[in-house]
């Protein structure tokens, strides 16, 4: 990149001294795509789709052709980005804030849910229920300002390991997602996150690890109050819940955050429903993608009767409306970066 | 623009082919502005002071240099980009609509604040404060899907008349001002509103006016919710408040919405000194900017004491902390776009 640069700059200063260029809105031929660029992904049906669907919009004069400015692509991140299980990487960094915080908190050693995460009591957690996550989301979430959270976060994803892969978390970033944002990216698509998770335990790392910057990361928030101390303005963490960006929360949180309709949409739970539905309602120049986690050798086999990312109503819309059902096993060659070129038993 | 493309594309495609280029990062140097980038500006500290800082944070390698990802601007709308006396462009779209909708509701011939607005009868509706604001919003601002409220905000802008300068409202964006705005984007700036208006309203008009496209347009809102309309997926607009996008509510909407603090706010009222205080809190290479209306000849003369748009902490906090007070009748040549060269009664 850095070789080229200079090159067009000086040509393009030769016409338009001082006036940075976008060089975005541009069709590539099939010609163009020397390399693949998808090379995580098996050939099939899902990955032909992909391809497809990008030259379709990027196709100048052509019926299915999308403005350079209208192509909005929205992600879900658990489960469609990264993995999910055996738990949402979120509620883990809040068990361990817990842990961590314990010592100030003497009183939780009596203190139901606190009680039993201390003791790692599963089923007592697991009897709290929602009322319960919101217990500890609120402890370990709120009650500081937003940048020492964000330290608090990237402190901790530096050093969690995850209890199957012995790995970062970060490091479960599926290959061949991020392939197809860069995909996406490189034909002028402006890519988002629209997750259920935490606005603020994602964006500290979604620029570098899947090439989103903050500002194009929508997710669940907590109420904000900004307020002055010691002459320096901040933004506290209050403990009340701003906008859940779940299931029908999802399109609203486009409306609000982007204010146009996306035209590619994926994701992999009945929480993706709603924004699957908004994005691509059938037919046309829009597309959903959703992520079936089908294989439990690499990754795991999961869907419609699991308790995280449960994928039911979802699956049988997505005939209907004819989105692509990507099968992990079958359509990816690669899940994770660090596993290479490594496929599941069955290949 | 359009001559240039083909030979930079070719140049680009010999090196890397298939990839687009992101060409913003990049300093401009004086000698390359051959044209004067801010022609509506009177030469003076104001104009020199934007144009100082634009360099300082582009060059690269110096002091105060930002990288291209955090170079992000928010502006106030009312006031600050376009006029907003005598009265917010937005409220008289609620009037408009009130009497519009008149005939549907004729119950609101005996009600209040509905019967003040359509017997024009401004004492009572002043009467009602706020509360009566707020019943006339939701009445006009409620009640239909986003789509609908869209087609309705570019009809009545495509034909309501500002009363004094009988030219549509979005014929009063001040000239220098989309100057700035053009000059912040050429710089690599990431342009973003930031107001007290409703983000709905502005939506629609603001990237062919300032080059500010939807997702970067940051107000206040209602609550939405999704549905489904004969088998069709909606978002029905709620009579009820989301977000307020004023005061404190500024800093916390930049952090909700953006998720990274701006190097460059510019505003005009005390409703943006907050905004100020958390993008410029002094020193560095971060920049407040205050458009003090001054020109009751070719805009409005109105701070301390106004009741649309008061300015009077924000200009005193202004000298504590180094911003850049825009003296209307002073630093700008020109005020409107169609009133061309024409200055202020004092030159």
């Amino acid at each position: 990149m850095k070789r080229i640069l200079p090159i067009v700059w000086i040509t393009a200063q030769l016409v338009l001294p001082g006036t940075p260029l976008r060089l975005y809105d541009v069709s590539l031929s099939r010609a163009q795509e020397v390399r693949d660029p998808l090379p995580s992904w098996n050939e099939g049906a899902a990955k032909r789709a992909v391809i497809d669907f990008a030259h379709r919009v990027t196709k100048e004069g052509g019926a299915d052709f999308v403005p350079f400015a209208e192509r909005i692509a929205v992600f879900d991140n658990d489960g469609t980005l990264w993995s999910e299980q055996p738990v949402y990487a979120q509620f883990v960094f809040a068990l361990d804030r817990i842990k961590a915080l314990a010592s100030e908190h003497p009183e939780w050693k009596e203190k139901q849910p606190f009680k039993a995460v201390l003791e790692g009591d599963t089923k007592a957690l697991i009897a709290g229920g929602e009322p319960a996550i919101a217990q500890l989301v609120t402890a370990t979430h709120a009650g500081m300002t937003t940048e020492e959270f964000k330290g608090i976060v990237k402190k901790w994803l530096a050093a969690a390991i995850h209890p199957r892969f012995k790995r970062l978390y970060t490091d479960l970033a599926y290959q061949p997602m991020r392939e197809l944002l860069a995909y996406l990216q490189a034909h002028g698509f402006k890519t988002y996150i629209v997750s259920g998770g935490g606005v603020e335990f994602m964006r500290p790392w979604t620029e570098q690890v899947y090439g989103i910057p903050p500002e194009q990361v929508i997710g669940s928030s907590g109420k904000l109050n900004y307020e002055m101390r010691d002459g320096e303005p901040i933004l506290f963490k209050l403990p009340e819940v701003d906008f859940v960006d779940d299931k029908a929360g999802k399109p609203a949180g486009i409306q609000k955050f982007i204010g146009r309709r996306p035209i590619f949409a994926a994701g992999n739970s009945d929480g993706d429903l709603e924004m699957l539905q908004w994005t691509a309602p059938g037919g046309g120049s829009r597309f959903g993608l959703i992520v079936h986690h089908t294989d439990a050798v690499r990754e795991w086999a999961y869907d419609r009767k699991s308790l995280v990312g449960r994928l039911d109503a979802a699956l049988d819309e997505a005939e209907k409306r004819g989105w692509t059902v990507v099968d992990m096993k079958r359509d990816w060659k690669t899940v994770f970066p660090f596993s290479g070129g490594k496929t599941s038993n069955r290949e």
